[in-house]
């Protein structure tokens, strides 16, 4: 490489209002009243989205392949195509009220890069592909992830086809009817690395100021159900004294459980999300309440001691009250550090480009996590307006949005080499 | 009075196998598999209920007049029929999963004392008047205590007329369908006196292992709802300083209710029954939680302190959390003291019997908080099984309904007068 190739490579941009009007393009489909998207998997609208995106590969001159769960790759080749491709991916299905970045953003940062390869006749040494991964949301059908998760083989590819939407429709007959059940065997080709761009889905880049997020990793997260057992009577001829009150034992717990969040800080995550009291009426006692509990940190091991902290105030509620109390995991998601050569990538990129830039966690799932069971994996969170996402509000700035792809370019160039 | 007709009226006891028999056959009617009885006020069941009961008092040599809302009066003569009746009452309308007891007891318990009347030729001075009142319950039309209510004037027969199930059936047609629109204007004859007997639907006298509660009064109530705002969140991405968790701050006040009722003893009475939380998604921060408040406590002076008690926290977790706070009261029930008369009455009644007694309040209202307002009004309560009613497996010893009965009988004995 020579200097001028450096120069040009270093002062290598993205086009910032082409990948914004793609965006707003693709939020057109699924639009909402309130400015969101709704967008479910594998609904007509999300063939409109994907066959959108497809059109905007195939005239950027990629090649595309589905494989058997509706999971598209987008490539362009490199010099050397015997080597595995440098991915870049995310989904582009929403929530009923989802908004227009989670995560179109990603899937389009990805093409943006490869136009602006094309428009500077850049060849990287690696291929390059873009992803657009089947059912991340799981509003529709569980599990969350799907396309991803059959492509790393967390579950069978047969598991996702089963998952029914509440009418009763199969995944598999729904990726049949908008034709996007393809040919590849899912995880069948190889990948060199995996980067995806992100909104950070929470407040703490824009609490900062910071444009980049550098993300380290997806928090674990254990969920449980929690069940306190009273006895139901009328509030009024029923003394203080010779109660059973399940919410009242519930609700100590319930503080419980932010306290051991805070206890396990930096990235202790506690939260009680959902509740159901029975019989839920104004003049009796609750005789049971259930209410769930979502623990989520930076490490496996840090999660099991914040599992052994809610146990043991399950076990001191229930003593105290004489009131039984089941807790009972029903998901588990192990944490899932980052690859440090794509972490260093993804920061040395943010640095050389002059955006502020901080470590960051992912608290949410993402597709990444599944891809870094299989290849050095990274991602670039960029701020939202208030940390708001899954609704129709959900916003980000366009210079966010074009440092964030801007990032992932020079990430992207790194690893797949120039020549 | 000579001395053997008042040795005859001192050991005068009311027939306990006829009225358990008389309860277990009304009981039949509307009876659920589980034991209990599901007969909803102004259904073709209650209808049933209704001419069963007046078809005794006819056969107990009663007349019998329905007023326009409903409500049945049977009545027995007396030496002096210008004398206001002595009245006792309740209702037989029952929750959907009902009990047996609660309260044909209080109507079949009147009948049992003018059989029992009849059975030893005892002409009372003033006459004795049964009566059941409509939609005691409020489980098909709101408000409760609906034929009382009328009668005393808490509210207006055109307010109780138009009231609707969730059918949209008024209560005015359905008084029409059964053909229990009487003729006579609700309120319009007087009342010497007033008692009630009834399931305590409370614990204490069990606990006490007490045979008789001599009612003194009807806890005052308000009933709230109270709403806290926050922001919902993704459980993941949201670290715990930047929340705004309204189920948190809401936990605390839910607590506080308690400390409230428990700082205001012996009758001081906090409940928390009923809570939503919006969204209610496991994985995200609760942005609004409604929930009910109960406040009850003896006398109206004391419930004003709990309610200055509950909007200083109120006020004091908005301040500290930073969330907005409303609470407004939804429902105001005075607290009703019943009338020194009539507990001593019921008192001596006990002593006389050899029945142990203490005195009780009444958590719940009754149709004997309405007739307060109108005449020197008492109560009679006897255990219930654990305390429990409004439930297929309410149930009372035969033991206790003849006690409860026996009490009635020489309490209104002396209240009507004998020759």
């Amino acid at each position: 490489m020579d200097m001028k190739t450096k120069s040009v490579l270093d002062d290598l941009r993205i086009n910032g209002d082409r990948l914004w009007a793609s965006l707003m393009e693709l939020a057109q489909i699924g639009a909402t009243e309130k400015g969101g998207v709704c967008r479910l998997t594998l609904t007509d609208l999300d063939r409109q989205g994907r066959d959108l995106v497809l059109k905007w590969a195939r005239e950027a001159g990629m090649t595309v392949v589905i494989d058997k769960i509706g999971n598209g790759f987008m490539r362009r080749a490199g010099r050397n195509n015997a080597l595995p491709p440098i991915m870049t991916g995310s989904h582009i299905d929403t929530q009923p009220t989802g908004g227009k970045f989670d995560s179109n953003y990603g899937v389009l940062a990805g093409i943006e890069v490869v136009r602006t390869l094309n428009d500077h006749n850049i060849e990287t040494e690696a291929p390059i592909e873009v992803a657009f991964w089947t059912n991340e949301e799981g509003s529709r059908f569980v599990p969350v992830m799907m396309g991803s998760g059959v492509f790393a083989k967390a579950f069978t590819l047969e598991h996702a086809y089963a998952a029914r939407d509440t009418e009763g429709k199969s995944v598999k007959e729904e990726l049949e009817r908008i034709d996007y059940l393809g040919p590849e065997e899912p995880g069948a080709h190889p990948i060199g690395a995996y980067f995806e761009t992100h909104i950070e889905q929470g407040p703490v880049l824009e609490d900062n100021d910071i444009t980049i997020g550098v993300v380290t990793g997806v928090l674990g997260i254990k969920w449980y159900d929690c069940t306190v057992t009273g006895m139901e009577a009328h509030a009024g001829p029923t003394p203080m004294a010779l109660r059973k009150d399940a919410l009242q034992v519930a609700a100590k717990l319930m503080q419980e459980v932010v306290a051991i969040a805070l206890r396990y800080a930096p990235h202790g995550r506690g939260t009680v999300g959902m509740v159901q009291v029975h019989p839920n009426s104004r003049n009796v006692i609750p005789g049971r309440v259930k209410f769930s509990i979502d623990l989520r940190n930076a490490s496996d091991e840090l999660v099991d001691k914040m599992d052994v902290d809610i146990r043991a105030a399950v076990a001191k509620a229930s003593e105290q009250s004489g009131l039984p109390i089941t807790i009972e995991v029903v998901s588990n998601y192990p944490a899932q550090p980052f690859h440090t050569d794509c972490i260093q990538v993804v920061a040395r990129a943010a640095e050389k480009l002059g955006y502020s830039n901080m470590p960051a966690v992912s608290g949410a799932g993402h597709d990444a996590v599944y891809m870094a069971r299989l290849a050095p994996a990274g991602m670039i969170f960029i701020p939202c307006k208030d940390g708001i996402s899954h609704n129709e509000i959900e916003d980000a700035k366009p210079e966010h949005i074009t440092a964030g792809c801007n990032v992932l370019l020079h990430a992207m160039l790194e690893r797949a080499g120039t020549v």
